[in-house]
């Protein structure tokens, strides 16, 4: 059995659907409504007849129709009997949300269940997990509610580190296909989610986060199956022997030697990270930035240091300064004021306006030295946002953008930016290591 | 002559005043005025008779009284008459925010410039610069405007890393001493700014940006002199070969060999860092983490998976998980529902409320095994600012707060947390890089 009726469920019930705000089955219900499902909704509670306008059933069994995917939030000792229901039921999987299995103590109540699903054909997520939003299916099983889809799946056995990946990808106007949160992760784990999201279609890149990683030998083939389709980014949590004991009481899971792991996972075409920004980063980065051809960076800002900041990052990330060419330079002597240096970095001084960057890039696009522009907003610059959407249209260089500074005109054109879903770097240095993994191509 | 008169000036004239909203010498009065300085200011520009309510002046010399500091912008040909001028008046500083000189190859124009002011005792700021914020004399000879005094003293050759900065630390709630960008600084240097601002009893770090560094000596003597009272942060721009020479193109800097500068940095007692992010965040740690008495830190939790990262982290960075006592550990488990870990990281699942945490840092803080708190609020926790705010006041051990996801509640109570001043850092791991530095108590 694969995961297609988890990701692809045509049907969902709500196994503990609640009509009172802020219970857990009340926000789930919500947010599949909200997240715009397409097929049918059951709302399974026995004391109700309808909840948030939709039919309620007293039990599975009731439900009419067929159903794929059952998501469960009810009590511990409940939840053996819903699993036998959804089996019963011949449902595809089910996302159990509720804890009280092995991360309290309770091997063995995990074990059986696992066992019922497993003898029944029925996929588990969880137990003791955020669930599941996968927006090609505009299934939304999880919380906060997630709309916008986009091109990074998260893979993490944290919620919350899910949530805060799909949070940033939301914010930065980029958005995600998949949040899978796995919870104890009985069943269902990194390995096969990770080879179902890389064949999709529309994942471009998968960040996982984890703290062990059961067959090793099984999840490194996977990788190299995604990461010749597309990149993935790995943060591992229990790296060190503390953190290690931490992870294990947490999730009881195994976690190897670190070294060995991130080596290996390395050695199979992934990006290992150690913390949850360097994650988001290098997801937002392969999810938002187009490969260049090459690994040489024209820099163009409005802020001397900024430059000079990127020139060291770049050089840092593996990249090149382009050396514009001696035509570039000269059209871009009479384009540009004076006071503007036109060697790499660009230098538009603190007067730079959103027309005198156009004319660089315009200018500079042709020149067969540049592979890819930095585009460093380090002032107030009104219209950067619709000259670089309208830059990226008319040619191919992909163009990374910095926006520095807290002011009114930044927080518009941060917005703006975010509708024209074009991702920005609050950095030099954090837009030129993400450049960097681009031009590097790994996993592509 | 010291920066007595820069830094604590009595009057300000501004030469370039305009009446002109936009216009530079309009929002650097504006900004004084908004800034709230309580001595005399003077307009001066020769076409107007008023500006901004204030009586203007047509020349420096037509003032009445003493002037201190004298702001310039008007273009680069009527500077040096301008310093000539200032000198005549026995001004003590000016700053130069005109554009034109070094920067422009007009190295013998700033050679004049700084000949005529130091024949005439008038220290100089810039030129090519954004000026300078005091908040201790609530003086804001800059853009943007800044208001919000507080610990973190910025000094910085690129007026855009120096706004960032003080964008950010108002942001956060923390504010700032002061702002100083130095531009070509011909004359006053990060030396002398080092110097006076750890001495100034108002500020907590210094955080400084800078290409290059002039008598390499006398710099290092300064910093020691400095690090013995307060902690630096240093970032250096031109690390690499080629961000050197991009630093030479922007402000004509020798930059020297960078690992020399760092070592000698570092064993001067300087925090040497390699982006404007760790530039921040460390200033940002020294300035807001009160220092704890050792490295057992006990981190407390709505995210397992947050609580490992931080754990890694904490080792990463030279910390050690705090092993609470038994007596410390039964008294937790009265206190928590079982779905609790008591064990460090203590973890209070997804459901954990604000009360929760209270109770179990006033339950840990006696605890001889616990030198600080890392409170990780992962999930939408309402009251989670007041809580913490209110345990600061009670008992002495530091708490750094996390604050992950961009709901409305994280927005809620980060507004909250900005407004009691208390930090909130993005990720586990940010907040335990900070705690590290501060926990090692380097440069104090």
């Amino acid at each position: 059995m694969g995961l297609e009726r988890l990701f692809q469920a045509k049907s969902v019930a709500v196994v503990g659907a609640s009509a009172t705000p802020l219970k857990l089955g009340h926000t789930l219900l919500t947010n599949l409504i909200e997240g715009g499902f397409r097929g049918p909704l059951y709302p399974i509670n026995p004391k109700e007849r309808e909840i948030l306008g939709l039919k309620a059933y007293p039990s599975l069994s009731a439900v009419p129709d067929p159903v794929d995917l059952v998501v469960i939030s009810v009590p511990a000792a409940v939840v053996p009997a819903v699993v036998e229901e959804a089996v019963k039921k011949k449902a595809g999987a089910a996302i159990i949300v509720s804890g009280g299995f092995r991360e309290a103590g309770n091997a063995e109540g995990e074990r059986q269940l696992v066992q019922t699903a497993r003898a029944g054909g029925l996929r588990v997520v969880g137990p003791n997990c955020q669930g599941l939003a996968y927006l090609p299916n505009r299934l939304c099983a999880t919380w906060p509610v997630q709309r916008l889809e986009g091109p990074i799946a998260v893979v993490s056995q944290s919620g919350t580190v899910a949530a805060a990946l799909a949070d940033w990808a939301t914010e930065d106007g980029l958005g995600i296909s998949c949040m899978l949160a796995l919870g104890n992760k009985t069943d269902v784990a990194e390995t096969e989610a990770i080879d179902f999201l890389a064949g999709d279609g529309r994942t471009k890149v998968i960040a996982v986060y984890s703290e062990g990683l059961g067959d090793g030998r099984k999840f490194m083939e996977a990788l190299k199956r995604a990461t010749a389709k597309v990149p993935v980014v790995l943060l591992r949590g229990g790296r060190t022997p503390t953190g290690h004991a931490a992870a294990q009481t947490h999730t009881k899971s195994l976690a190897g030697q670190y070294e060995v792991f991130a080596s290996l996972a390395e050695a199979a075409g992934a990006t290992v990270v150690s913390s949850v920004e360097a994650l988001y980063d290098a997801a937002k980065a392969y999810g938002g930035i187009a490969r260049p051809a090459g690994r040489r960076v024209a820099i163009i800002t409005s802020s001397g240091g900024a430059g000079v900041l990127a020139t060291d990052a770049g050089v840092e990330a593996g990249l090149e300064p382009a050396r514009l060419s001696d035509a570039t330079t000269t059209a871009l002597r009479e384009k540009l004021p004076p006071r503007c240096s036109v060697r790499n970095p660009i230098d538009l001084t603190g007067d730079g306006t959103a027309e005198q960057y156009e004319a660089v890039i315009r200018t500079a696009a042709p020149d067969p030295g540049v592979d890819a522009f930095l585009a460093i907003f380090g002032d107030p610059i009104p219209g950067a946002a619709a000259t670089v959407k309208k830059l990226q249209q008319e040619q191919a260089k992909p163009i990374v953008v910095v926006f520095l500074g807290g002011g009114e005109v930044e927080a518009r054109e941060r917005q703006a930016f975010a509708e024209a879903r074009i991702p920005v770097f609050s950095s030099p240095e954090r837009a030129m290591r993400g450049l960097g993994l681009v031009a590097a191509g790994r996993g592509i």
